[in-house]
């Protein structure tokens, strides 16, 4: 045996035994005629100690030892006398008898530290270094206790686990598919699931009654801020249910990862009409940690000759609560901010509550004290209050005013990483129109179903149709989102219609799902985590890339390995293929 | 709630309640005025009952059910009085008072029975029908099964799963390697990983200590009998071990698994060097379940005029016990048996232990009693015995008696589904001949370190190097394989020259894991289990694509999905690729 314990499990218990060592040089301090060094590995840090009375060698030894050498050191447990409480072996130190170095080390690129002077770029190039930071690697041992945790939750109640296949099929809909080239049948590709979509329902169809997967998924798409080509989901399915049962048990699910991992208790998670959500927040996807709901002016502050407002379709106004005291200056900043290209508003308008009970706005000329009260009274504004406001069409003005809503948020420190709040949005829209390819998208994808009152406006108002769709949000984040599925073929086949599909490429691409359909499938739906997503906002980050092991950058390279990269001819000329650039 | 129970719950406990069931129609009978359906869900199956004369309407819904209909059935639960004691639902009937189909179905192209009547490719193309049958469902739930043991079992150990990139880097070592074009890179290519090797060694750097992984694996070789493109590796890999600690955890694993799935008491898992394994049986997957070790008889038999034996290297028998009375016709198959092309061999001789106690060979007129009586004494034979000898150059004729041995084995019934038998093979040979490209190759991977007291023999004996590398072996099937790493930069690169790499080459493959292991990497090993092969053999299948939800056939294609298939120009335009067929 190598070492006979842990770098993390030593206390004051284990006084007079004589143990066995392994991990890497933290750090090391001479002090007279002592030498200290501190020994890591994944669980812990423990203090070792030589003494040159004792053994000159030996000590001498360890003073040639350099940071991040791994050792074995050997030799008995004994009480410190400087004490360190904040450590679990702190009370202890290892008298050294014996020391060998199992590997050198050189000088790391950057500093092995809780707080490290790596760049980003210098970090991903050695990320097996940057993960020897204790943040990075919890990041992994969190989510590895979060997989853990959701397999036992969802084993407990009859979930099966079933693997589907990554090389699949190419389909037009969606995001852009990876292929991969097959050999075997030249000229043909397979491609890299965007989700396990239509398998899962198959499972269905076969009566699997419960699925899951924690599932590799992959996407094609230029990577903004924070996509990765490859990406994990917890994907679930379930048979002969109905929204509600779906809704409980991973409601149930999110709770009990909240307790098990974070030991936080979650309440019971509110739910809203996604027409609600746009209305009070400007967003599917509300941060609920902090109220300040939109409050609709429109018809209070028409008709006084104020053409921003007049030829508005929607004015809209937050409360910031004790706000009323911003400068100039910072109203600017505010004003600046939403007017970013990003955000594109034109103009903010507001009514300061002040200290002293008066109201001011910023369009006084148009609008008497007596007209600023019925503002005031709808707002339900205090003495200290800024209420900001903002016009203009209805989706564009909403969008708008909610990024100003979370950067209210952000500056009156409501948005604190450690607090969780969660929501269910339901009845989504089942279509949406697509103003580039002039069409109705899938607002989820085409496997969603209508609600059955409203497959009647289908024909006559698509945009009006709501769907069996709902996503949980928590933290002004989406973590998953799903629906019930159609299960009948005809209702498919009319899906498809609506989504531009001919008969023809509909069965070319999704025939074997509606021919399975015929073949006895039962009223299904389910969910899909994002399990990155998920992890980041546990660990209290804004990237998902510090939740995974071996994540890409922007330009889906991975700079460590040096991928994608060319390959040989005889590889392409296997493939049939050639690069046409 | 759509249902109120499932088709596997009902009891006698259950009299007098109301109940809603959902599921598919199984089969149906009518009986004078009553009707009877069996209906089915992954559950179970219970018995629903219809009276003409207590509700003619729904009675005659009943009838015009057909097979694999999908129905909700709501009554009262009520006692049989022709009971099935067999299912957990016998003792019970539903007395259904209100019937509703949840859709139709059309007639299914083959039987949905425990035995079909549907052929390997119906079966196929329409799988979502053939996982409906019990045996085949059953096998995606032993397999939910042991990917849930296995992963309580190393979390337990203090085990992390990480998730390891899928689309990695192009090597040419190894077997070939599927590619991805990449779009925004154009020109260049991912890879699938065949294995996370280079990946959970990065993590051993990184200090993780304890990793492992159950992750889908990719291989673009021809698909002989029984490999799939995608398969499922438990890829496991430990840090500040020796070969020791690897075995004793990992046999652990296999039987907590056999305990906990199979509920069998795997008995401690012998160890066989790879040397005694080629001489005992010819193999290095030996299986255990019986004995018939091989005899060397080459000393014995040389020098009495029978130019087979003396122009033999080696000279092999194995005494298949109780075979004595095998007919002519019997001893013709075996030898007819052995010179099938894929064995190759020339010659059987025999040797027969009469009941009488008489011994008579097929080459008697080359060995007399006396020398016979020593073959039968080496051989350990008793009357009624059957001894097999075969001879020729040592590796051909190993493996040729190592057929013949266990086709014997299957003859006597020895190698019964229902048994296993596990064996580590230690020591394997570090690098192996290849007569194709004229050089060595790794006989496990790169990565795989030499015995140190064999390094010496690198640049004399490459071929006698042995490995600190072992198989886990169950029924003479390969189910793990591992090894101690090379955690030394300067040892890594000899291994790579000695492999035929320039150091360029090895560089700009492997550069990123050599200099991992300049900044501190601990010494580490593991294994990794080819998971498929594990569930088959827990299954007692003979095939891997009976524990896959959605296998792909011979030639690499999911006929259900119609995959591998073209993609738009568009496609290939944005990736700058062309086919060149």
């Amino acid at each position: 045996m190598l070492r006979t314990t842990t770098c993390g499990a030593l206390t004051m218990e284990n006084l007079g035994e004589n143990v066995i060592l392994c991990g890497w040089v933290q750090k090391s301090r001479d002090l007279g005629g002592m030498t200290f060094i501190d020994i890591r590995d994944r669980y812990g840090i423990t203090q070792l100690v030589f003494n040159m009375d004792d053994n000159r060698d030996l000590c001498e030894a360890a003073r040639s030892l350099g940071r991040e050498f791994v050792i074995k050191a050997a030799g008995l447990v004994v009480e410190r006398s400087n004490k360190n409480l904040k450590m679990p072996t702190g009370e202890v130190e290892i008298k050294i008898t014996s020391l060998d170095i199992l590997n050198a080390a050189k000088l790391p690129p950057f500093l092995i530290e809780d707080e490290t002077d790596g760049g980003d770029d210098l970090r991903m190039k050695y990320r097996y270094l940057d993960l020897r930071r204790n943040p990075v690697r919890n990041n992994m041992i969190l989510r590895h206790k979060m997989a853990q945790t959701v397999r036992r939750y969802l084993d407990a109640l009859d979930f099966i686990e079933v693997e589907t296949p990554v090389l699949i099929k190419s389909t037009p809909e969606g995001a852009r598919d990876f292929v991969v080239p097959s050999r075997m049948n030249a000229g043909e590709f397979y491609a890299l699931p965007q989700s396990p979509q239509t398998f899962k329902q198959l499972l269905m169809v076969s009566g699997f009654d419960r699925y899951f997967q924690i599932v590799k998924c992959f996407r094609d798409e230029d990577l903004r801020a924070d996509r990765q080509p490859e990406f994990t989901q917890i994907d679930c399915e379930m048979s002969f249910i109905e929204q509600e049962d779906i809704l409980n048990t991973f409601e149930g699910l999110i709770r009990t990862l909240f307790k098990d991992v974070k030991d936080f208790d979650l309440p019971e998670v509110p739910r809203m009409q996604y027409a609600d959500a746009m209305r009070l927040y400007g967003s599917d996807k509300p941060d609920t940690r902090f109220e300040m709901q939109f409050v609709e002016l429109t018809d209070l502050v028409k008709g006084k000759d104020f053409p921003v407002f007049d030829n508005a379709e929607l004015v809209i106004a937050i409360n910031a609560k004790g706000c009323a005291g911003y400068t100039r200056k910072q109203v600017d900043e505010l004003t600046d901010f939403i007017k970013r290209p990003q955000i594109g508003a034109t103009g903010l308008i507001y009514l300061r509550h002040n200290e002293d009970g008066s109201l001011r706005s910023s369009v006084d000329k148009f609008y008497n004290e007596e007209e600023l009260k019925k503002w005031s009274s709808v707002l339900n504004t205090q003495a200290g209050d800024l209420v900001l406001i903002m016009a203009g069409t209805t989706d564009k003005v909403r969008k708008q005013l909610s990024e100003l809503r979370l950067e209210m948020g952000s500056r009156l420190g409501l948005r604190d990483k450690n607090k969780f709040s969660a929501l269910w949005v339901l009845d989504f829209p089942l279509l949406e129109w697509d103003e580039e390819t002039e069409r109705y998208h899938a607002m989820h994808h085409p496997f969603t179903s209508p609600k059955p009152e409203d497959i009647a406006l289908l024909d006559s108002k698509p945009g009006e149709v709501r769907a069996n769709a709902y996503d949980m949000v928590v933290n002004g984040t989406e973590i998953g989102g799903g629906s019930i599925r159609i299960h009948d073929r005809a209702l498919q086949a009319l899906m498809f219609k609506h989504l531009g599909f001919s008969t023809e490429e509909a069965q070319k691409q999704f025939g074997f799902l509606m021919d399975a359909f015929e073949f006895g499938a039962p009223p299904h739906g389910g969910i899909a985590f994002g399990f990155d997503r998920l992890c980041s906002i546990f660990a209290g980050l804004d990237s998902i890339r510090d939740v995974i092991a071996f994540p890409k950058n922007n330009s889906g390279r991975d700079v460590m390995i040096d991928s994608p990269s060319t390959i040989d001819d005889k590889q392409l000329n296997e493939l049939k293929i050639k690069t046409a650039l």
